[in-house]
């Protein structure tokens, strides 16, 4: 580290990234117990129960102004959202969800009744995933909201997907739809500038529910994880959410699995509407997929062996494909152009 | 909770209190899973494992300026602190702590070498207590440092003590002394005044280490639950660790257990110069083990029969007895007064 120090000796832990930091911080911690058998480093830590079954365990921070703001974060919503990209992290390592606890530290400007608005928000989440709320702990801060969720969930140790399995040949799938969440949250800031120079404006949300639902509301694929992947009869060789973009995804699986990826532009589902709010907003709506990040689908590589499986599941789309480490991370434009892929997604720090 | 609002229909969570404010909170979530055979309300929370085990999880928050003051508390400190603060609360259930997740949001005021400090307390507990750092976030906060913290334990099924199992005539008891924590804490705040009037002056931090240490670097009673405990051959009928302060820890204890209690204030264990240094405070050492907190040592019941097995036991002390929740909860003075016991503790909102 001692490249990144300033004159004062000072090192800047922005220099190092938020995945950079984790891994130089932890990197000594010796292991005791032969149940922990997957630690710091993939979306989820990974207990053995000793019966065929893993548990799985993810943990996140929100904090206000950095990954919530409460001028248009209703706080029902915030509670529902800060749990739902915690189970998404649970669902990524093709695992079920089945507990979670909440903490919250608050300042003294959240009365009980936005509270009780806040936990209606996680009880709906916990109802419409079938999880427990288990625990927590609920204490003052001087100032702000911060929110530390952990979720606990249960696979088949035979099923789980890491990060770290992805093979050359493989092929890259993902979920959904992409950059919608990320138009909202554009929606959003626009309207909240508007408000802030002229209080008296009305917000102008105008025909635009499903980007600003992706952004205040967005699911986790419960459905194909509890549904559609074991119907197709398939293990995921890695899988990841995308939580940060789809190029910082991709960069995850590449890097923890030692293998360069092919992503192809015209495999990228971008709904039509959210194309043409990408365009009203100067903004280039492959970028919005790439970089945009929340939209909680899922993204995940199969054996060539199981194409068949994949080609007809409904809601997945083929996009790209795995590749030795030497041929690096592509990104193959609707044009024929290769590019190199840049690793955007958000930088917090 | 109409009666505790203003005249703007705002409800101070104040007025509720912590632990009041997490059974408001959570009064209407369903459990789904039958392994969720304990929820949120005691130290931690259970699950079974379906062996005769269970799993045992709890989850702490700490705020800098609530719960920490990083002017006196080395970063170090406080990262050995905060994770010994959760591994008690698996030690109250009579379980053995086995995986910790470690989560943080920092400002942009600490430095990567400052983290190292923390993590490098971290580091030193997962050691001491043979714990497994398996995960956790590492995100940025406006203002501030938060840490959140989740701990995993293990415990047999039919060994697992909670707070709702005292009976009349149990014998209560406290591990280790008390107070001190508390101690430690005013010699720190009273250099801290001195030195923000005179940053010349060296702080005089005296003979004190014993209080000091008590209160920046507090261990966790392993060597209770791991070996005095089963060595001894019993399981308390009830058991808490002493955070907020003795006098809440019994209130919780009889509320949970639909019990009273009389305290007997002979037995509670205060080290003589711990006595001496409260009353140069001008505080009453009583006081100070009642509501100081901190302490981390184990309040516990255990039935009659088990009188013999504690009796002997190295540094564990009888102090009471359990009674019918009519007798209310009562302090014997060494003066031979009876007084009402007030739960005070520490009331962070």
């Amino acid at each position: 580290m001692e490249l990144l120090r300033d004159a004062t000796g000072r090192t800047d832990v922005n220099k190092l990234g938020e995945f950079g930091l984790i891994r130089h911080l932890t990197e000594n911690f010796p292991t005791h117990h032969a149940a922990t058998f997957k630690g710091v480093g993939d979306d989820a830590a990974i207990l053995d129960l000793g019966n065929g079954k893993v548990q799985v365990i993810s943990t996140d921070i929100l904090t206000e102004g950095i990954h919530f703001d409460l001028m248009y974060a209703p706080l029902k919503h915030l509670g529902y959202k800060s749990v739902v990209v915690n189970l998404s992290d649970i669902y990524a390592m093709n695992a079920i969800p089945k507990q979670i606890t909440y903490s919250i530290a608050i300042s003294n400007r959240f009365s009980l009744e936005a509270l009780e608005e806040l936990y209606a928000g996680i009880r709906a989440a916990c109802l419409h995933y079938g999880v427990d709320l288990i625990g927590g702990d609920t204490t003052s801060a001087q100032k702000g909201l911060f929110i530390s969720v952990t979720a606990i969930g249960e696979g088949e140790k035979d099923k789980i997907a890491y990060r770290s399995g992805a093979k050359p040949g493989d092929i890259l799938c993902i979920t959904g739809d992409l950059g919608a969440a990320y138009l909202g949250l554009q929606i959003l800031e626009r309207e909240k500038q508007i408000y802030l120079s002229n209080p008296g404006v009305q917000p102008d949300l105008g025909q635009n529910d499903y980007v600003i639902g992706r952004q205040l509301k967005p699911e986790a694929r419960k459905d194909m994880v509890e549904q559609f992947i074991p119907k197709a009869g398939f293990v995921p060789t890695s899988m990841i959410d995308v939580s940060d973009g789809l190029a910082s995804e991709i960069f995850h699986i590449c890097r923890q699995s030692g293998v360069g990826m092919i992503l192809n532009e015209g495999g990228v589902p971008i709904r039509p509407d959210v194309e043409k709010l990408a365009i009203d907003f100067s903004l280039d709506p492959i970028t919005c997929a790439l970089s945009g990040g929340e939209d909680y689908e899922l993204l995940f590589t199969v054996s060539p062996d199981d194409l068949e499986k994949v080609k007809y599941m409904p809601d997945v789309y083929i996009c790209g494909e795995v590749v030795e480490k030497s041929e690096g991370v592509k990104l193959h434009t609707k044009g024929g152009n290769i590019h190199d892929l840049k690793a955007q997604g958000w930088v917090h720090f």
